[in-house]
């Protein structure tokens, strides 16, 4: 199943996608609750009630996409758990050591953006880097759980793009600034259920492109820390709570390690695919101040 | 006015503290917001508001604080963002070069501790510190603001308990993992509001105290980065939102600059003290797997 956030005459909703529509998720069960948060509380591990939103959503009506305003993925996680250095040859590329332990920062929600909306540039920085990632989302309050029991945690995956402005990402040892512009994390096109996907997304293709042309391109099998062994690590130091995001870090190809670099400029477009969950695309503007 | 946040009846709730009793906001104003950040946004520079809210508060028959469980102060802030390095003392202790932009990371709300609450140490390590911090509370949606004007944005203050698993901390070239073991974060007792304090609370005294030993003992003059150039430059990156907090930064005096290092262990009592703010306290105890 496939889901995303949005607004409807001035109101958050999220729904399940039905072609070129989406059915609001009040129309596929009861009670549904107004937080998507809650609701993967509700929904993970329940099989019976999954079968039964997705067998109203292919009789309701859908909304067409065209009316709708989309939202990134989650639109407000508690937390947005980040992995840096976390493919052998992103790492390398960067002149950093594989460490024995996930190098970990976080985004806020004000760092998200949805699928389809413009990257800011703001008056202070001119070096955006682009960064392709595979993101997932936890279903239920997990915490400290084991490596064998960790997938059992995920409710879904998306694409995530960890845009970062690099002079900001380097200005102190802490990279959490840079990695917390408005509007720069792009978070879609929309959520892929796991039960659609190999276990922790092994062996799926990984690509970046901009302005069409091919930056990255990999495998999730090179990750350092796979989906599975992160969570269990993550959940022994703190609870991970329904919509927390853990975006599981970048292969080589990034802006910053081009000779010469490549930074996104205003009226760019930069898409992040991911075998078997789709396409997000984003386009880069200008802030207007 | 003194704030705090609490649950009654199984009830997520916030209100004005009176003598040994807390009011509920909805017994001081009308249709008062379900979530202590929506509150802020309202009450944020509405003088008329917080007045007629002191006046109902004075009034009311208040809820024995006995009868109801703490919460932090704002239970789900959208960012947690925290100054490393922030103050002088700190700096030369630790051996860090004072850097010329705030050394920040974010915690998650899963972090954060009542007053009165017990900081659990897991299995997993035991090097827990203390820091002794100065935090404020986001009022209303700041952007791009100028050091002039970034004071307006701040709703109140409280103290902070920045505590820390020092190994997990330095696990990686970044901190927020060690920074965001569960309930570690001690944030309270109370919020104060910003017309109770000076501006930007400059000159406040701020100490630690570990089972009645003073540990950490300061000025907040000393801070290398105050509130108002430190919420200037972050609203130049990140809108902050209602309900946001910034964590100011520890003085001189941690467990693990002391030799040999000092490190919390179960029975522990710390306290944080600010002039003007009060006193918060929290036990150590062991996490009960």
């Amino acid at each position: 199943m496939r889901l995303i956030s949005y607004t409807h005459d001035h109101f958050t909703r999220y729904g399940v996608l039905q072609g070129q529509g989406v059915v609001d998720m009040r129309q596929c069960m009861d009670k549904a609750p107004d937080s998507i948060n809650d609701f993967f509380a509700l929904a993970s591990g329940n099989a019976a009630l999954m079968a039964s939103i997705a067998e109203h959503a292919a009789k309701a009506t859908a909304t067409p996409l065209n009316q709708v305003s989309l939202l990134p993925c989650v639109p407000r996680p508690s937390k947005i758990i980040c992995l840096g250095v976390n493919y052998h040859d992103h790492a390398a590329e960067g002149g950093n050591k594989v460490a024995d332990y996930p190098t970990i920062f976080f985004r806020g929600p004000s760092s998200l953006l949805a699928h389809g909306g413009t990257i800011p540039i703001p008056p202070i920085s001119t070096s955006l880097d682009y960064e392709a990632e595979l993101a997932l989302v936890i279903g239920k309050t997990t915490r400290n759980v084991s490596e064998d029991q960790a997938l059992d945690s995920v409710f879904a995956y998306a694409c995530f793009n960890d845009a970062t402005f690099r002079d900001y990402q380097r200005k102190t040892t802490q990279w959490t600034v840079g990695k917390n512009f408005d509007q720069t994390g792009g978070f879609g096109p929309c959520l892929v259920t796991a039960d659609e996907l190999p276990p922790g997304c092994v062996g799926l293709h990984i690509e970046s492109r901009l302005n069409g042309q091919v930056m990255q391109s990999a495998s999730t099998t090179d990750m350092v820390f796979h989906v599975a062994p992160t969570i269990a690590m993550m959940s022994a130091c703190m609870t991970l709570e329904p919509g927390d995001v853990i975006v599981m870090g970048t292969p080589a190809g990034v802006g910053y390690a081009r000779k010469p670099p490549v930074w996104m400029q205003p009226g760019d477009t930069i898409e992040i695919d991911i075998e078997g969950i789709g396409v997000l695309r984003n386009q880069v503007g200008l802030l207007a101040v």
